[in-house]
């Protein structure tokens, strides 16, 4: 059965429409339409993934479009928009009606979660590779921004960290495996094999802070979401706001399992460098704190002081450990995308 | 010398910046922001171009990313708003230097040309794949649709057809001399070195129908911008508009030099199906058309009325010769995307 283009898009994609008033035209057409309400700017971002680079080339199609679609809403969250509504470019070998459809079933779960409707596309021919735009809707003026964190401000990060870094660790030890060496997943410790679950859900599925983005933009200075790792992306808030940052290593919110399983050290590089957490990094005025801790309480999202916001400096970060005693920055510092 | 994606992003694509007062924030942030002006709607689309796929693999980076550019800016033209600006999300397998310099001359041209900015992308290690999402303003409610064709309306298309399809033909056959059959490009005639130079140029630089898009506002009833070939464009207006079609192929605007090639009936079906083009197709109700031909004229955009709307029939299009009989449709009607 020849699949074209068309056919494919009303087959999957047709049912992710929420109506909302700013949509004015959604799929069917040369371009969608949006009628942006009046005191609301538009805020937009996009977000590639290809495979064997972003995820497995063997990943569930679900999981590569939860991942896809969690990652890119991220950076609205970070923005503190609400999401609207998203196109979507999806390249893909051949049409393969199982793929898509599990494909689909992954957007389809967050674009309902989010309210967020399909209204544009591009099927083509190719190597796997997933493009999203994500469009959000933001009170004129109060996007958070990252160029406006202020020395003696508290940097906060939501959930966890190292997480998803981890996954890709263990993967990679796994591939290992195949060709003959290391740990066997078989013989996982059944420890493990649960943490090994919880790193696969932070990598495939990382919680969308949406809610904690747009409640941060009365009490955040500045924000960034955190797709490249803690010191990288932390690293773009201090060069934009012309800042330096301190960071206490004994804060980093780690899970149990993740310094039980890498020890304390590689939890913390994990956590400073790994990438892929997709939680929010901000920075909150001291006399804001205590109303933010509230809103972490009130939203059930953890909260972590994990240092403070300094003037300028030659080393835009630094490190200490529970003594106070500077640490060294870890050898890779961030997702280098090539 | 390590390449990262900030510093890649910064040497190459950091002027394509044209200061207008719906852009807030451009690239640089987790997303950008714009604030549509009241009384306009903002109009988007994405599109997707594969190595391989949909350009040669060795193509030169400023064709591809001319090509790639002005694709996606007739989706904006097909709806008649004006490009305001874009996003960039590019895959490619190594930071290369000189090939990033002419893919960002080829994008510069195109953005100075339509003043339209560059406000956020995504640069990933991956096989060679740009997506490009074009943003556009329109006043509000008078963006051009596939929907609103009426019986009775002429069809007119911009510019000349199938010189991409010719182009594409042209280099299958070099492909195929390679491998030690068929013509020999160093042997092609002086003419058709010629007219293989017009067909290339139709197919990197196909020419941005924006001035005649946002003219049609006011005077087009429906309108679709011919990517896939003109029988599957012109069939989405019918669908979409609950119409059919009938064409004089006679009409069909096609250069002396690609009928002299490839003869009147080969010629037709390049028009007809190729695909490529990113030329104009939209209906005008009888009373308006001594205006769009006038506009044409204003514009020195060559515009030729190819055919009528007729009430919703079984076979969306049909064609006729000059003495009115009917003609069969060619075996392939369109760019299929698998």
């Amino acid at each position: 059965m020849p699949v074209n283009e068309f056919s494919l898009i009303r087959r999957y994609f047709s049912d992710m429409v929420f109506p909302h008033p700013a949509i004015v035209l959604g799929v069917g057409d040369d371009a969608a339409i949006l009628q942006v309400p009046l005191g609301k700017e538009l805020v937009f971002s996009i977000d590639t993934q290809v495979a064997g680079v972003h995820f497995p080339v063997d990943a569930d199609a679900g999981d590569i479009a939860q991942r896809a679609f969690r990652a890119a809403i991220s950076d609205l969250a970070a923005m503190g928009a609400e999401p609207l509504c998203f196109t979507l470019a999806l390249s893909l070998p051949k049409p393969d009606e199982d793929w898509l459809s599990g494909f689909s079933e992954g957007l389809r779960a967050v674009a309902r979660e989010l309210s967020c409707s399909l209204v544009g596309g591009d099927t083509t021919s190719g190597p796997l590779c997933i493009t999203l735009q994500v469009q959000g809707l933001c009170p004129s003026g109060s996007a958070l921004k990252r160029s406006t964190a202020k020395p003696g401000d508290h940097i906060v990060v939501s959930g966890y960290l190292g997480n998803a870094a981890a996954y890709v660790q263990l993967m990679e030890s796994v591939e290992l495996t195949k060709s003959g060496n290391l740990l066997k997943p078989e013989t996982f410790e059944p420890e493990l094999a649960h943490a090994s679950e919880l790193f696969a859900l932070a990598y495939y599925r990382p919680i969308s802070r949406v809610d904690l983005g747009v409640a941060l933009r009365q009490q955040a200075s500045a924000a960034i979401d955190l797709s490249d790792g803690l010191l990288a992306d932390l690293g773009h808030i201090c060069q934009a706001s012309g800042v330096s940052a301190a960071i206490h290593t004994n804060a980093l919110p780690c899970y149990p399992e993740l310094v039980q399983i890498f020890g304390q050290q590689r939890a913390h590089e994990l956590a400073l460098a790994g990438g892929d957490d997709y939680e929010l990094c901000f920075t909150v005025a001291p006399e804001q704190l205590r109303n933010v801790i509230k809103l972490g309480e009130d939203l059930e999202c953890p909260l972590t002081v994990i240092g403070e916001v300094m003037p300028q400096a030659t080393q835009p970060i630094r490190l200490y450990d529970a003594a106070g005693v500077e640490q060294p920055l870890p050898a890779k510092q961030g997702y280098q995308h090539f």
